[in-house]
């Protein structure tokens, strides 16, 4: 289990800036990796297949489903997401660190079959802030913005199913913070064992 | 359970430089204490009662085990070992986070008490390196280099209790990854869930 990479899971309710966290990571550490999910809705503009996501055909997706081909999948609004298995393990099995930035529901998902992942959920600094980042712009409906803070606390209420709670207070300091998860995942005695095996074998 | 410290229990073998390791973080942290031992034996030149080690009679060390005074304690060489309870629970009910660096027999003794505590194993970089260390100026014999080998790899047996094993390949590099598990400890999901309440309630 030594070489392999840490396959890390974020979560996050929106307004919790989980994409730009794992952005300005990835923008720091080129030897980690964001999984492209695969979707069977259209591309829009400028989107590229393989970069942006892995365009499929309902045909195509529901056969991957079929051969086990995700880690996690879900319909929203009549199209499919996924994270496929076959891109995620092949990174893994070649010691590269993969971020899945997904739903909780998505998440709950890959719990099941990588228990060995690590979990984290990303949160505003308080509840003030997350609320403003709902209200955004101030354009939308106060039954939008109380629609928003509910799905959130939804979202909210499972985050003890994941292993560590980040605030994303300020930008530099949660990539900090998701660093020393990332590092200190890699010294748990699990990922290990081989290497203390070797110091009492010899 | 938010605002109380981290108990960070350091184990390793001789050679590991464990001691060093936890010196230098303390230098850098302020806010981290290392927990002063009890002992019953006989202070050296120098050593100050509350600064290198609470010195007890035989008689006041043996009401503290009575009365469930130590979080851990040994008898070595005919001399009584241990970490007092009291000051250590202030300090971690004062947030403070407080490091106590002690055998693997005493850090299983704790482990049972406070599951919650994280526990760190300190290993050097290579077998060969912790042969050198073991190896010291060259003038022990080679039955004692055998015997603190023997020693070790014991030790080594039981890091799979720990939950970090934490390379010191160098100073530096190895407190910095130790500062990492502090820091990523303080964000597990079981240390945050008053926050997450929080967030739900209001």
């Amino acid at each position: 289990m030594t070489n392999k990479g840490l396959l890390l899971v974020v979560s996050g309710p929106s307004g919790a800036g989980k994409g730009t966290v794992c952005s300005r990571l990835l923008s720091r550490h080129s030897d980690i990796f964001l999984s492209i999910s695969a979707t069977t809705r259209a591309p829009r503009e400028g989107e590229v297949d393989g970069k942006n996501y892995f365009f499929l055909t309902e045909k195509e997706f529901k056969d991957k489903i079929d051969n086990d081909g995700f880690i996690e999948w879900a319909c929203f609004c009549e199209n499919y997401y996924g994270t496929p298995k076959d891109v995620v393990e092949k990174m893994l099995n070649d010691g590269k660190d993969v971020i899945l930035e997904i739903e909780v529901q998505g998440a709950m998902q890959v719990k099941s079959e990588y228990p060995e992942a690590v979990f984290i959920f990303v949160i505003p600094p308080s509840l003030d802030v997350l609320k403003q980042r709902l209200t955004g712009r101030g354009t939308e409906t106060e039954e939008v913005i109380e629609k928003r803070l509910e799905t959130a606390k939804w979202e909210l209420s499972n985050a003890v199913k994941y292993n560590y709670i980040l605030i994303n207070d300020d930008l530099d300091n949660a990539v900090n913070k998701l660093e020393s998860i990332i590092l200190s995942e890699k010294m748990r005695t699990a990922r290990n064992c081989e290497l203390i095996e070797s110091f009492i074998k010899n």
